[in-house]
C-alpha cells in the first residue's frame, strides 16, 4: 500500500527559483496530508500534479513564515474551488488567530468545515489517531516554540490464504476472526492452525519530519528505528556556528542524529539559499549515513 | 525616461501554471512601485529578473488574498536579505495588524523602517508626491473597500539647448532660472528669449490601475486621458451575471471604460481560471477599444 512524501519545497527561508521554502505532501493509506505550507505550495501542488482537495489533514510545525505563509492562500482557494469535505489543521496557537483575522478583513466564511486543533504542549503527544495511521508531535530545539511529527501506519489484520478462502465456504462471521488471530473450527470439526491458514500483515512504515531544529539528541527515543528521516540540514558544517546561532542544524548533525536513531534512510533538506551545488551536502552526510538522499523540489520517495 | 509596467501576475483569484494572481512592478523615474502583492510575487520577481531590493513603494488596493497575501513574505525576505532602507506600504485598514500580528509570532523586528500608510477615505485622494512623481488613489466598486491608483509624472523643466550651451559661457546660477523658464541676458546685454534656447519637457505621462471592480463610471475623470489604463477583466460579457454578482467587470465593460476616458493604451488582466485560450478576450475588447494589449506574467509594457 503506498506511503510516499513528495518535497514540495527543500529550501530555507529565502526562496529561489530551483528551492521554494518547506512543504511535504505525505500520501498513506489513501490519505493525504500536508506538512507544512510555505508560501507558493498550492502552485507546487499544481505544478507536481498532486489535488488539493485530496488533503484533509495539515501540520504546521511552527510560525516562521517560510513553513506557514502559503497556509492563507490554500484555505481560501480550497474554499473558492467549492470543496465540502472538512479539514484538520494542527499547528501552533496563533496560527487561528492569523487565519481568522485574514478571513475577516476579506469578509471570507470558508465554505468547508475547517477543524483546528492547538498542538502547544512541551511533550511528545500522540495528535492523531484515524484508525490507519497516527501522527504523533515531539518538541524541537528552535528559536521558537516548533515540532517535529511522526506518521505511523497502525497494524493491519493478518490476511487470509487465498488458497485457503478459495477452497473452504468460510462463513462471513469468521473471516474477521481469522483476521485476528483466532484459529478456524470447520463444520466438519477440523481445526485449523491461524499460523498455516494466514499471511503476516505487512510490515508498519513510520517517517519522521524533523524541522526547524538544533542538534537534539533529545528526539532520538521517539524516532527511533524509523524507516525515512527528514531532517533539516540549512548548513555544512564549516558553518556550524552560523547553524548554532540560529538553532538550526547542520548537514552532519542531520546524519549523526539519523545514525544514533538507527534510521532506514535520511533526506536532508532545508538548505540556505547559498548552496546551488548539493555534492557537498551529500558527502558530508554520507561519511556519517551513507543512506542519504538530497531533497529537491518535487521529487517523491517511497517510505 | 523609463516608464514601465511589468506584469508578474495577471489572473484572478485562483492560480493556475500560466498566470499568478495579481501584481505589477511599475519602473518610473528611477523608481520602483509595487501595485499588489499575490502569493507568489517575490518569486515572479526573481523569475522576471526584477530587483527586490529596489522596491521603494508599496501600494495594496485591497483585502482580498489574491492581492496581499504574498506580502508579508516579501517583507520578511526583505528583512533577511538585509534591507537598510525605508520602505512605504499603502494600504487598507487593518493590512497593519495583518503584518504585524505574523511578525509577532515569528518573534521577527524588521532591520529596515517600514512605513505604513492607510488608504482610508472615500475620496479621490493624493497619497505621494515625491517631487518625481504623484500617485493618487481613488474608490473602485467592488465586494469589500477597493482603490485604483493612478500614477504621474510630475513635469520636468525645460532643457536647455546643448549647442547654445556649448557656445555660450553661461554662469551656473544661470542654468536654473532658464530651465525654468526665463530669458537669458549675456554679459554684453544681448537678450536670448527662453523658447529660443530650451527645448520643451517630454510630456508627462500616467498610468492608471484599476482592479478589482465592477463597471464603475465615477472613476472616468479621475483618469480622463491616461496613457495607458489596466483594467480588470474578470469575465467575457457572456458570464456578465457571474461578473456582476461578484462585482468584477466584463472585458466589454473594461473597453467602454477605456473608450469613455479616452485612455491612449488599455491592458486587461485579472482572468478568470477558466479562461485558458485569450483570443475571446481580446476580440470582445478590440471591438470598442481597438488598442488593447492582454496582460500575460512577465510581459512589460511601456507608458
Amino acid at each position: 500500500m503506498k506511503f510516499s512524501v513528495t518535497i514540495l519545497g527543500s529550501g530555507a527561508a529565502i526562496p529561489t527559483i530551483e528551492r521554494k521554502p518547506t512543504a511535504q505532501l505525505v500520501s498513506v493509506r489513501e490519505c493525504a496530508i500536508l506538512l507544512d505550507c510555505a508560501e507558493g505550495t498550492q502552485i507546487q501542488i499544481i505544478t507536481f500534479r498532486k489535488r488539493l482537495h485530496k488533503i484533509k489533514y495539515i501540520f504546521i510545525t511552527h510560525l516562521h513564515g517560510d513553513h506557514y505563509f502559503g497556509l492563507i492562500g490554500m484555505l481560501t482557494s480550497m474554499h473558492l474551488l467549492g470543496r465540502q469535505k472538512e479539514l484538520t489543521l494542527f499547528g501552533p496557537p496563533g496560527l487561528k488567530e492569523i487565519i481568522d483575522i485574514q478571513l475577516h478583513h476579506s469578509k471570507t466564511t470558508l465554505i468547508y468545515p475547517l477543524i483546528f486543533k492547538t498542538v502547544d504542549a512541551d511533550v511528545t503527544e500522540l495528535l492523531l489517531d484515524d484508525g490507519r495511521i497516527t501522527v504523533t508531535s515531539f518538541p524541537l530545539k528552535h528559536s521558537i516554540p516548533t515540532w517535529g511529527f511522526l506518521i505511523r501506519e497502525k497494524p493491519l489484520s493478518r490476511g487470509i490464504r487465498k488458497d485457503f478462502a478459495g477452497n473452504h465456504d468460510i462463513p462471513i462471521p469468521e473471516f474477521e476472526r481469522i483476521k485476528n488471530g483466532h484459529d478456524y473450527i470447520d463444520d466438519k470439526g477440523i481445526v485449523y492452525k491461524n499460523e498455516d491458514i494466514t499471511i503476516a500483515p505487512p510490515r508498519v512504515r513510520s517517517y519522521a519530519y524533523c524541522t526547524d531544529t538544533a542538534y537534539f539528541e533529545d528526539i532520538i527515543p521517539v524516532i527511533k528505528g524509523v524507516d525515512v528521516l527528514y531532517h533539516e540540514a540549512t548548513f555544512t558544517h564549516e558553518l556550524a556556528d552560523n547553524a548554532h546561532e540560529k538553532l538550526h542544524s547542520t548537514v552532519l548533525e542531520a546524519a549523526t542524529i539519523a545514525k544514533k536513531a538507527g534510521a532506514g534512510k535520511l533526506i536532508i533538506g532545508h538548505f540556505s539559499a547559498r548552496y546551488r551545488e548539493t555534492e557537498a551536502l551529500l558527502k558530508e552526510a554520507v561519511d556519517i549515513f551513507p543512506n542519504t538522499i538530497v531533497a529537491e523540489d518535487g521529487m517523491e520517495i517511497d517510505i
